[in-house]
């Protein structure tokens, strides 16, 4: 992988001289706002609820950061720093502006996916200035690892929202991909662990999913 | 304005039978979930970074949610409560779903702005429960009144990001709408009340604008 330059990447070029006290901390974070913009430009297998485009990755950070507030009483812990599972949620795909989105049933491109992404971060995380880079980075590895209550919601919630996607668009997009109701179980294990009411509710759409013949069996 | 069904509007039918425990409440979260949604559909006036297309409300909402951990500390009262900034950035822009995105210097537009969306409040957050339909308009009039310190941090992270996006692509959208230095200084004073610092790199960016021939003096 290349050095990462901050200076010559156009447009994003932040001149120093225009900072206030010319603080490199300050600078920094200006160029971590312009470079997460490129989540935007993500896209995931999702699709939109009316179907008219793939969801990318800002929106979907968005939908689930919303979620927070709407589920909160459906989490496994309910005695959880809230203000945490945000603060992961917002920031838990940014590594995919380097390492792409992996589509959850894409055996193959998960295979190395870990590793994609541990490089990823290390240089969009890095992109702040040190303390804010590893309390980002902590975030991150906290959602990756599922240890902690925040985290397990946070995953639960990541999990719901695109399966209500594939739900409520009469399963297309687990159409094209041929994806069958153990798949889609399995993947949504985080959400028992996480929020058991959600997860009741998932199994109930899985199987009507599959009496309805949106989702193979 | 027609009385808003919950029940027959195709594909965000949400089966009362499949919910766990029948539970109206629940069903109602879903049915805002999924209603939601349509956020991502609301173009703004703002381009991406890249310049290839215009930035929705879902991917604004998100970015700036971001900007609550990374520029924390340039809150002008920093013993605020960040968890409520992040609720209320996340919400504030739904009304947009039925109100559309008002451009900020569109003075016709901004005229029956605040009617347009009051509406909008009452059919979109009223499709949650009670408690929480009350909750999330309460956050919305907050971050309308700016009368907290939660509120006025909130809306100076809602004034900058749109505004780093116009400075860093040389002002395109600026030139498109004929807008001045004035006007522009004017809409980003909320900047100024939520977040110090920030609004002298804005005041800054804006001379530099002028100065490059990018903003009209």
């Amino acid at each position: 992988m290349l050095e990462p330059s901050k200076e010559d990447v156009a447009p994003n070029h932040v001149d120093q001289k225009l900072i206030p006290g010319q603080s490199s901390r300050f600078k920094n974070q200006i160029e971590f706002i312009l470079e997460v913009d490129k989540l935007k430009h993500v896209l995931r297998q999702t699709i939109l609820m009316d179907r008219s485009r793939r969801e990318n990755s800002a929106e979907h950070s968005w939908h689930i950061a919303l979620l927070v507030p709407v589920l909160a009483e459906y989490s496994k812990d309910t005695d959880i720093d809230m203000l945490r599972v945000m603060k992961i949620l917002v920031i838990h795909d940014l590594v995919e502006i380097d390492a792409g989105d992996t589509y959850c049933y894409d055996d193959q491109g998960r295979e190395d996916q870990a590793r994609r992404e541990e490089i990823a971060a290390d240089r969009i995380f890095g992109l702040l200035p040190a303390d804010q880079a590893t309390e980002f980075r902590a975030l991150w590895d906290e959602f990756e690892e599922r240890d902690t209550a925040e985290s397990r919601f946070a995953n639960a919630l990541d999990r719901v929202q695109p399966f209500l996607h594939n739900y409520f668009t009469d399963g297309q997009t687990w159409q094209e991909n041929n994806i069958n109701s153990r798949q889609v179980h399995d993947r949504m294990r985080p959400v028992k662990d996480g929020a058991p009411d959600l997860w009741d509710y998932v199994n109930t759409l899985i199987e009507d999913a599959v009496k309805k013949g949106i989702l193979a069996e």
